[in-house]
């Protein structure tokens, strides 16, 4: 019997994009279902009672939850083929690390500098510079920040290229001009099929920014 | 030649304490260094650049930071004794949230309870108390959170019982009125003579974080 798979997510998540890149590295073929998330589905409060949060894979009618987690299940699940983490237990552990990182780091800073104004928008961008220079040292030389194949850690951190255009009209600079390793580093992830089909389009993810400011107070 | 094996630790630190409960599953010999986290070692500050934080593990001179991605590396290195995460990719998922879920809730949630007074403690004693019901539902008739072998999530979060005793003096209430199977589980995980060892007396932790909020100016 074929696997049953099911995606439960929404377009713009940088969450549900490492899911989707994830899926698709792997081949493997899925329903995706859009979520309203002003209008939560029964089946997503179902399947995810605790944070009631896309992404959700559904495997064979069994949630799993958290997209960092989603995806190492996906990468244990499928092992045959194109590993996302590192076989050895060091790397595994750094790769952790750096997407860990992500989470804890980037999300939160770049969510700062396009719900903030003035001073604290002054501090979120310093922060948001910070955070992206730490990951410019560790990228280093590197094709990628796993060494020369696309991995764990660039699938969690790409996904954020698509709010980028979103991040630099309302922070007003330039991702080039402050991190271009970065903006390097994400071109060359781009040039995976996995990646190139999965990322909306930074123009539409701006707009949708913009409409979810003027609900939520901002402008 | 013989492992070379190093941990950063400060005696009270919860997520120090499930390195070290890990160790000790897996009969590992180590060194024990302590640290004064208001003037954190050379050592730390080289190890864990980024965040500067215990535990650090360091393996042959290598360091592995945050506690639940060490935990998994030790894990995996020592893969022929005491397996703490389930072999079984799903098991593994559900262990990793769960994880997850205490890292993201029980830590922030307990730290308010005796950070907090007034209308904002009442605030946090209600999550708290919400936050734990999650637990124990999860929990079920089950001995341990993977089933009848102590493991991941269980070494996750049995470290906070040694600030039970603090939460429940700031916060006046009872853990065993209101969550008692988590005391139940709780004695349980004691049982083990890794937990037992490990855990410090929940006295002398009230007494420290006594002298901790009388430093952050909470009392």
């Amino acid at each position: 019997m074929a696997d049953e798979i099911v995606l439960l997510d929404f377009w713009a998540s940088m969450f549900g994009m490492r899911v989707r890149i994830a899926l698709a590295e792997k081949g493997i073929k899925y329903q995706y279902k859009e979520e309203d998330l002003r209008n939560k589905s029964e089946l997503l409060l179902k399947m995810n009672p605790v944070h009631k949060k896309i992404p959700v894979l559904i495997h064979n009618g069994k949630p799993v939850c958290e997209s960092l987690i989603i995806v190492q299940y996906i990468d244990e699940v499928w092992k045959d083929r194109c590993p996302l983490l590192p076989s050895d237990p060091y790397q595994r552990a750094q790769a952790r690390f750096w997407a860990d990182f992500v989470d804890k780091k980037v999300y939160d800073v770049s969510r700062r500098v396009w719900t903030t104004k003035g001073e604290e928008q002054k501090a979120a961008k310093k922060e948001f510079f910070e955070t992206f220079k730490i990951l410019e040292v560790e990228l280093g030389e590197k094709a990628f920040f796993g060494g020369e194949s696309f991995g764990f850690v660039d699938l969690s951190l790409i996904t954020f290229y698509s709010w980028f255009h979103a991040y630099e009209t309302f922070g007003n600079f330039s991702m080039e001009a402050e991190c271009p390793k970065i903006i390097t580093w994400a071109k060359r992830c781009l040039q995976r099929e996995s990646v190139a089909k999965t990322l909306p389009d930074q123009k539409k993810v701006f707009e949708f920014i913009v409409e979810m400011t003027k609900r939520l107070g901002v402008e």
